[in-house]
């Protein structure tokens, strides 16, 4: 007979979710009311509002997709292209793979702009692709790779396919509340991120940001977006604060208090104070893993504070370390994925995750289960080389 | 500044959600973990175990979809048809025209089989249909129609299918859990649900279900399908419980704990005694109704028991009536869709919302707004009409 189930306390630093704040899972155990009540109709333009503040626009069309951030990723390609079409897709890891795939399964063409996996995407490629098909009609691109952790320049991107005529479609999954992100700065037509990353939320939902250019494309469409669920012209009715809300789909109610909740956080907290956290803490975390004698997949320019891919030291099996840190520690770090399996594991410092106890939780537990295990590291190091940037 | 949201507790009589046990909001606030952590993954062979319970059915692919049910629609329609595919589709309420909405985004002809709303599906003009175009693929339907509150004879029309060699969809949203419900014994090839009507958990996710014969049309399509984020070809690997899980998305992980104590609690309470429930609290609501001089959409035979479209008294405004139940007793009752908007109420009683409290609390309301609006109605009856059918 099946019981209630009551889930180990796992501290998270995978590639997400990360750690998620009390108050976030206390708001989403909230009684549920309808998704058309007028209190929750009131919450939901305040979750817009929010959004717009950790985005950084202006642009009305920024909610919240009810499913995670791979339905978010979808819900940008299927309203934004159409059969016949021709995008831009610059790979420089997973994501950028399945972009590939978002765009192929449109029945639009994908012209590959390929990057060595942990490197930023290269402009100067992008441009040469763009000139190469002035057809194109949207360039598609990852800010923050959660495959690698290599960051990659939104805003020169977004500005070569504004110099090219073409929209610029941004994944920030891993992005968001983590490194600065400037939707309307950077002029970024369409972009979607998740709610398990750099927002601590727990997984399900992805907020999205349409401007005017991507809203205008989306309205002239001469044919019908192949998925109803995520056809933003049906879900504007329901979430456009002009008039009433036309009944769409049954809003996720409980997912977004959460959602809520872990947005007014980040408010309180501040942006660009969020930014700076996730650049301290992974100094700290730097600091310890190369004291290990581990190194980066990234270089610095260009790594993502909130996502450390590290190599893996000669003749260590990667699963018995993860699995030794789940059971002896109740800690989560990631696999590689992709091309990247086997190769390196992935230190999550987002959100809730990215604080001083975590960092040195993780690198004591490495640094003790490698040294167990035998592995050539520096043993012993790791914990005494963060805390001396704590220390300043 | 934005604040922590605090909802108003409401009773839900709506179309869903329905009212939530507190032990589902309580499982949804503990701690998140990881998507693939090995104490996730056994929650996910629970789920699926326990999904096979409520469905009836040995189906390996029965799992639960990481979105609201008009996801679990549309993962049906874009899994089972390719372009140029023929399905028939009835309609007899909204839900079959978002069907027929499903099948023309696929690329595929909807052949409609229309039926009155309020009326089940009528198996005779089904078969003609299925006689005209013998080169149908699939006979989709709605079993349970939350827009109108009628039932149609799944086993029935499943049948039929089988007979015209096609695939039977069918949408149990409204039905799973409510009333009788047999996926195996009826032979049904696919269908989809939702968590947030007689499971009586937050909405967000939506459980589906694919037979053998469902998922070698999956296996052996010749074009991929069309959602990334619902082929099942690629949730399988993460769903499958043979070898490892492959990741696809992240699943709501926080929806998963809730959903999963909501099916713990329906094997609590038993299959046949919930559909029991639901049938017996009907009874008290009808006569309470009927005692007020208000009439049934549907007729007795055909009625959901958890669905009750319910006629609106010469002259009066419903919406002032839904206003006034929701400011004055905090009780959330439905408005009319489609064809049926301002012509009925629809009033839930769907899982925890289907209980002698919220019987008696919405006769009782009912009774007195209608009263003090002056609508032409047996005043002061409904509540002893409904006490009468508990008293036996």
């Amino acid at each position: 007979m099946s019981s209630t189930f009551h889930p180990p306390k796992r501290t998270l630093m995978g590639p997400g979710p990360s750690d998620v704040n009390p108050r976030v899972t206390g708001a989403m155990g909230a009684p549920t009311i309808g998704h058309l009540d007028p209190a929750f109709v009131g919450l939901m333009d305040e979750i817009k509002e929010l959004l717009q503040y950790a985005f950084q626009t202006k642009n009305q069309l920024t909610i919240p997709i009810s499913a995670p951030g791979s339905a978010g990723m979808e819900s940008c390609f299927v309203n934004l292209l159409e059969p016949g079409d021709k995008a831009v897709v610059c790979q420089n890891g997973v994501f950028g793979g399945r972009m590939r795939e978002n765009v192929e399964r449109c029945g639009a063409e994908a012209i590959m702009v390929e990057d060595e996996w942990g490197k930023p995407v290269d402009p100067n490629k992008v441009e040469a692709a763009l000139q190469a098909h002035p057809d194109a009609k949207l360039l598609a691109f990852v800010h923050a790779e959660t495959s690698t952790g290599a960051r990659s320049d939104a805003q020169t991107l977004s500005a070569l396919a504004h110099k090219y005529d073409c929209l610029s479609l941004v994944d920030s999954v891993t992005g968001l509340a983590g490194v600065e992100l400037d939707v309307d700065g950077w002029e970024i037509d369409a972009i979607y991120s998740g709610t398990q990353k750099c927002l601590s939320c727990p997984p399900g939902i992805s907020p999205v940001s349409f401007g005017e250019r991507a809203v205008e494309v989306i309205k002239n469409r001469t044919t019908k977006v192949q998925s109803w669920f995520l056809d933003m012209n049906l879900v504007m009715g329901y979430w456009d604060g002009k008039g009433g809300r036309t009944y769409h789909h049954t809003a996720p109610v409980n997912s977004m208090y959460g959602l809520h909740e872990s947005l007014v956080i980040l408010k309180e907290i501040g942006l660009e104070n969020s930014w700076a956290k996730h650049a301290f803490h992974h100094e700290a975390l730097a600091a310890g893993i190369e004291a290990m004698g581990l190194g980066f997949v990234v270089d610095k320019e260009y790594r993502l504070p909130q996502l450390n891919s590290v190599t893996i030291p000669e003749g260590v099996e990667e699963a018995k370390v993860r699995a030794a840190l789940l059971n002896n520690y109740n800690l989560e770090i990631g696999a590689g994925l992709g091309a990247l399996a086997g190769k390196v594991w992935r230190i999550g410092l987002m959100g809730e995750s990215c604080c001083k106890t975590n960092v040195l939780l993780c690198l004591g537990a490495l640094d003790a289960v490698l040294t167990d295990m035998g592995a050539p590291i520096n043993s012993g190091k790791a914990v005494a080389a963060a805390q001396a940037v704590y220390a300043g």
